[in-house]
Parts: structure tokens; sequence; C-alpha cells
């Protein structure tokens, strides 16, 4: 399979959480534009505040339609020295690609492209790509709601996640939903001596210590924030009696700790798939260069997520959570709270026909029948499509659990590009031969 | 009165904890040294490890010796863009000369050169000079204490602090001392998605809020360290009699706050001055740029420092700081602490013979006579003069509490440096005036 158009694609650094990116991350919309155009596909580049949505569509009078989904922006790059090579360099080492973009999601949006090369099934599809999935898809949510018509289809497809574990086929029917929250706190109106006034003046980074604290507590892994779990949805036994077991121990070595610490009372794949967390995902303030310096800063930040399960909502979570950061606040203090951006839980059904064809596809193409499995990311336009458009989703991950996403080193296995291609393809051929 | 010399000095960026600015630090040292020469001073450039120890000497055979300490290096700038002028490029506005280093010390120090211009009385002098004060005088204490027999003298006299309030002239007999540590938290060996990972994965930043949410009480301002306080001397009530009265409600206009936070059962001037605190100067992990990343990072870090009173001591301090947080450390983290700097904390003698003197001098230029108070800062060299040479020792603060010490905006107030000048110069005549 020819890889340099996805390395020419990766080499674009589509960061759209970037400012300074904006440009790169309309030149990565329009690489892909130009690819659909040569598929015969006829494509619109819809303008947003941010950055543009991509639609394509190449019909076929009665045939059915699918409606892939994914994104072509990718997350920051930092911290950039613990690369082994450059984010934005694609590099193939022992069937592995590396790039920022690689897994997530160029690489797998990728296959879904080449698996139309030659394609003779006559199927309908539509492609509905976005440059703002990274920060919460604020744009493609409207967009969904406003062309329900257009982007209608009998199934929605979508490549954003990641397989079980290396060699199994990977169903996915649950994504956790997110509600991110930038926190700073402010104490005196100017940064301070610690020794002149250490004794009387507000530290906000003590201060952000007390509040981390009362977050999350230490012992249970319990999140403190009142409410929380209120409307969190019990897993039935059934369901849990279709999830793969997970090798704890192999996921022990892979992240190189000893215990997987977690909110008690639930297994890791529980508390990974069907259990909300709480993690700060950035803190700064005061002194961070060599050395020391003797300074009480006046202002400290956090940057603080929540994944969410069904039935919780965003923003019922970020009020819920404002609200106890708030209570927390020490008297001395002042409390900024920023919402940054948020994206619902979702469940479908794993059993819908374009699901059963799509496990078809993947025995043939793997020689095993899939896995069923939730997953603990979130795609916010997931839940959206769900609603808005009331077709069976399919989530199928291409992707594995260390491929390093938003870390340094992302990297997709090859194979699994080689196979995904060949289990879209097939998928397409099913779905073309299924009756109506 | 000539500033140009001082403000040629205080453009030489001598931050001395920033590896990348050793020359500059030079360059300061070799700037007074030619300086002093020009006094008719005998110099000597004593080379360490890291940054030179200026020793300079001008001896008058039978008349009393004045050792005089301060130091040319100063603290990091940042954050740069907080400055109004930049902080290496020295500007006078409202009689106020702002440059990182006007106050501490570089404009302290250039008083007691400047004092010496024509100055008759005959007394001799000797100076000694560090480029390491800000990173915890790890050269100069070996060197005072290889060097006790030259370093002899009937007083010595220091300029590194504060006056009391504006017009108020300051004889200062107390400083705090300092334990300054790097904490660094380790979790997973690589940073992972948020989302893939939450509900597994130790969370550093996390873990370090619940840190330190266990080394200070927010309920009552104590530090949680177990023996911190052990050797802690209360401080006597015929002491206190002698302090100034602090006003809460202009220390509170000054900082911007509302209220004071600190140790409970001790009031604003007492928690300054003698009790320790602990207060984290820096902290940093994740991501810190500009909107969300959902990353759980591998590894958080913070500065934190402790201010001591007499008799703890730095080293036993950092001993049991270091087992309070090991004993903290959650299971599945592993910590790594580093000891930056320390000093000890001093007491002596408020109505020493030479500080009889300094304060009829400072009652003359001042036209009132001088409040006695101890200071919430360290100079690590005090303590270890007083041990080594056993002279009484003159802590003369020229600058203010609002002087934004290593904070941006640092200032010298000029009318103070003028009387400073005065008072020092004052002080020799009445020395070689008094009886031996």
């Amino acid at each position: 399979m020819d890889l340099s158009p996805l390395l020419e694609w990766l080499a674009i650094p589509s960061v759209s959480t970037d400012p300074a990116r904006k440009e790169d991350v309309r030149r990565a919309a329009l690489w892909l534009e130009e690819r659909l155009k040569a598929l015969g596909f006829r494509t619109e580049l819809h303008e947003t505040p941010l950055h543009p949505i991509l639609y394509a569509e190449r019909l076929l009078e009665g045939a059915p339609t699918v409606l892939v989904y994914g994104h072509y922006d990718v997350q920051p790059p930092d911290p950039l020295e613990l690369w082994e090579t450059p984010p934005f360099s694609p590099t193939v080492r022992e069937g592995r690609l590396y790039a920022r973009g690689a897994s997530d999601d160029k690489g797998q949006l990728f296959a879904h492209v080449a698996a139309l090369e030659g394609l003779e099934a006559p199927v309908s599809i539509k492609f509905l790509v976005e440059g703002e999935e990274e920060i919460g898809s604020p744009s493609l949510l409207p967009f969904v709601r406003a062309n329900r018509e257009r982007l209608k289809a009998d199934a929605v497809l979508i490549s954003d996640g990641a397989m079980f574990a290396p060699g199994v086929p990977t169903l996915t029917y649950g994504l956790r939903g997110l509600c991110y929250l930038e926190v700073r706190l402010f104490g005196a109106r100017r940064d301070l001596h610690s020794g002149a006034f250490g004794g009387v003046a507000p530290n906000p980074i003590q201060a952000l210590g007390w509040i981390l604290a009362r977050l999350k507590d230490e012992g249970t892994g319990k999140v403190l924030i009142p409410g929380f779990y209120e409307k969190v949805r019990p897993v039935p036994q059934e369901e849990k009696a279709l999830w793969p077991a997970l090798d704890e121990e192999a996921l022990k070595r892979e992240l190189g700790v000893e215990v997987l610490p977690g909110e008690e009372g639930y297994g890791p794949l529980e508390r990974l798939w069907a259990r909300p967390t709480l993690d700060p995902n950035g803190v700064w303030g005061g002194y961070q260069g060599e050395g020391s310096k003797t300074v009480i800063p006046k202002e400290a930040g956090m940057k603080l997520s929540l994944r969410l399960v069904p039935d919780q909502d965003p923003e019922e979570v970020a009020e819920l959570a404002e609200a106890h950061l708030r209570a927390l606040l020490p008297p001395g203090y002042r409390l900024e709270v920023k919402r940054l951006h948020g994206g619902k839980p979702v469940l479908t059904d794993p059993f819908s026909p374009p699901m059963r064809l799509m496990a078809k596809a993947l025995e043939e193409v793997w020689g095993r029948p899939p896995v069923y499995a939730r997953e603990g990311g979130t795609i916010p336009v997931v839940a959206e499509l769900k609603e808005a458009l009331g077709a069976p989703i399919v989530l199928l991950g291409l992707g594995l659990p260390d491929d390093n996403l938003h870390a340094p080193n992302e990297k997709l296995d090859l194979v699994n590009l080689e196979k995904g291609v060949a289990a879209i393809r097939r998928f397409y051929e099913l779905l073309a031969a299924s009756p109506a």
C-alpha cells in the first residue's frame, strides 16, 4: 500500500488548539479535499469561526448510504524533546508509522479514503471531516443539527479509536463524555518575596493543593464533587458478560506501574469504560526554571478534565464542578473558571445491522470475530450524530492502546492500517449485497 | 549624588541561578573590583566552582576595623512581561530607581561604596562580596570558615534588607533561615491520554495536590511535618515589647488582600519574624499552553521553601520534610527530592556597641531614632559570620517592604540610598572617635 500521500498529510502540523497553526490546519483540510475530488467526490469546504468543515459526497441512486466521520486536526506535540523523531516528520520504523496524528486521527481516516481506491460495490458515500475535534467540535455540532437531511445515511462509520489489543479486531459501542475546565487562582496583587511575606501572604499554589485534595479522595479514588455520580447509569451484568478480559499485568507493564490506581469498588475495565473520572491535565505557578527562586506567586492555575458516562451531561457537570470549586476556595483568594470544551457520553447498539456486517468483514480479514468494547475517550460528535441522524453507528478503532495518543511518539501499526482498509472495503461489499 | 556608576552596574544581568548568565555574574564582580581599587583598596578575586568571591581591604594601622558584606548577584527577572521597564535597563521614575538588583542587593551595597568617597575618618575597611547569595552562598560559607583571621573585624556591617516602613530607620537583629527543596513526582512511564487511561493511571499532578494539602493545614495554617516546630524558640515578652506596631490595614492594601492568612494563634508580625513557614514557590506538570490537552502527565514537580527561626537547623528540617514527603507518597508513584539550598536562622544583640553607634548615626540623619526589627528573609552568611568571627553584627536595611524583591519592578527609593550613604559615613566617624 502506498503510504506517501499519508506521510505528506501527516507532515502538516494541524494543531487546532494553537492559534499560530490556523493556516496549517486549513492546509490539512485542503489536502483531503483534493484527495476526495480525485476519487470522484463533490466537495464543499464550510468556513467556521475557527477551522473549516469538509463535506464530500459520491452518491449512487438507490444504493445504501454510509456517512464517514473523521477529523484532520491533531493534538499539540509538546513536550517536543521527548519525540524520537520530530512529530511532523513522519517516519516508519519496524512496521510502525510515527507522527502526531498517525493514529488520532489522520492515519485512521486515511484508511477510509484508501478503501475507496478501486472499490466497485455500489454504495453512496458521504464524508464529514472536521478540524476541531481536539478542541471539542464547537462548529461541527451546530453544523450537524442544521444539515440533518443532507447527512442522512443508513450507517455512520467512524475510525477514531483503538482495538482492544494487538490482533483483536474491535467494535466499539460506547464512549465517555468530557468536561474540560481551566481553573485559575489569584492571591496577592503581585508576586512576593517568600521571606519578606511568608506568614501573611496567600499562596495560590498551596491553595491549589488544598483544592485538588478535595476534588478527588486519596483513599477511595472517588470524585468529591457533590452530585457528580447521581446520573451515572450502572452497567447491567449481561453487558459486562460481553466484555473481553483485561490483562492487568500487561497493562501495568505497559504503563510501567505496580498498581492501577482508581475508584474503589470497580475493576480496571469498568473504571476505564463505564465510570467517570477526574484528572488534572496541567498545572502551573511561580518559578519553574533552574535552581531556586523564593517567590510567592500572585497566581497559579490548572487544567482539569472529567470523563463522563451515560447519563451525565457535560454542562451539568461543569456547573457542579464550578460550584464545588467555589465552595472549596479558602478566604483571601479569587477564582476564575473557564469552560474549555465538553462532549456527551454515548452508548450505541452493538448488534445493529451495520455492526453485524462490520463484524463479518472483520472476521474475514482478521480470521477471528471482533470483541465488543466501550472506550474511555470522547468523540463529541458521536452523541450528536446519534441524536440528529438516528442512524446506527459503527465505531471501528484501528489504533492500539499503546499508540501514544496525545503524547510524544504517537504511532500507528501499519498492519492495522492495511487490515483496516481491507475490512472497510469488505464492509461496503457486504452492505451493497445486503437486502435494503 | 552621582547614580551613573550604579546604573551601569545594575545593567549587568548577574542572575546567579542561571547557568547561561555565568559570564554576566563575573562581569558584575569585576565591575565592583575596579570601583574598590579606585578607592584605594587592595582586592582579591577568589575563584569558586560557580561565581567568584571578591575580597578587598583598605587597612589603617591601629584603626577600628569594619567588615562590609554584600552580594552582587540577583534573582531571575521572570516573569519578564510584567516589568514596566526592562529589568536590566535601570530607570529612575518619581524618585525611585527601578531595576533587578536595585534593592537586593547592588543598590544597597553601592551605598557602602559611595559612603567612602571623601571619607576622612580613620577606619580600616574590609569588603566581602559574593555572587551566590541568591542560591544559598555555597562557596562563601567555607570561605568564611577558612579565612577567619583575615576577616576579623570590630563590627560586621550589612545592608541587604528593608526598613520597617518609609521614613523609619531600622536596625535588624534577627533573620529567618531557609530550607529550599525541589520535589518531583513520577507516575506512569509516559504521558497518557486521559480518555484511554483515566481511571487506571497514576496522575502526578493529583498526587502533588494530595501531598500539598498534607504539608500545611488549611484550617490552622500549621506546617504538618512531624517535628517541625520542636526546636522553635518562643519569643520572650520583653522582646515583643521592642517591636514597632504593624499597620495591618496598610499591609492588606499593599498586598491587595482582605485577609492576611497564616498560622493560627500568632499575630502577623510574629508570623513574619519569629514563626517558621512553608510555601510552594513553583509548580509545573502536564499541559500549560493555550486551550485544552487531555493528557495525564508522567511527572509533575514543585519548588518548596521553608523559612526557619532559631533554633531550627536547615539540614535537620530538610530531613524531616523529606521523610514526611516520602510518608505521604501514595502507592504507584515515585518521588525525587533535591535540596537546593539552605541558610541558618540568626539572632544578634540589638544593643551591641556598634549597633548603638549606628543608632546614633541614623537618628542624626533621619531626625528620629531607629526601630528594632527582625526580618522574615534569609542572608545565609550572617549566621556563619556570627559564629566564625564572633564580632557584633549591624544589619542596616535601606530597602522598603514594597521594593518588589524577587518580583517584577524591583526598585529602591533614592531618598533611602542618599540617607543611607550619609548614615554609613557618620557611623564611621563615630566609630573612629569612640574609645577602642
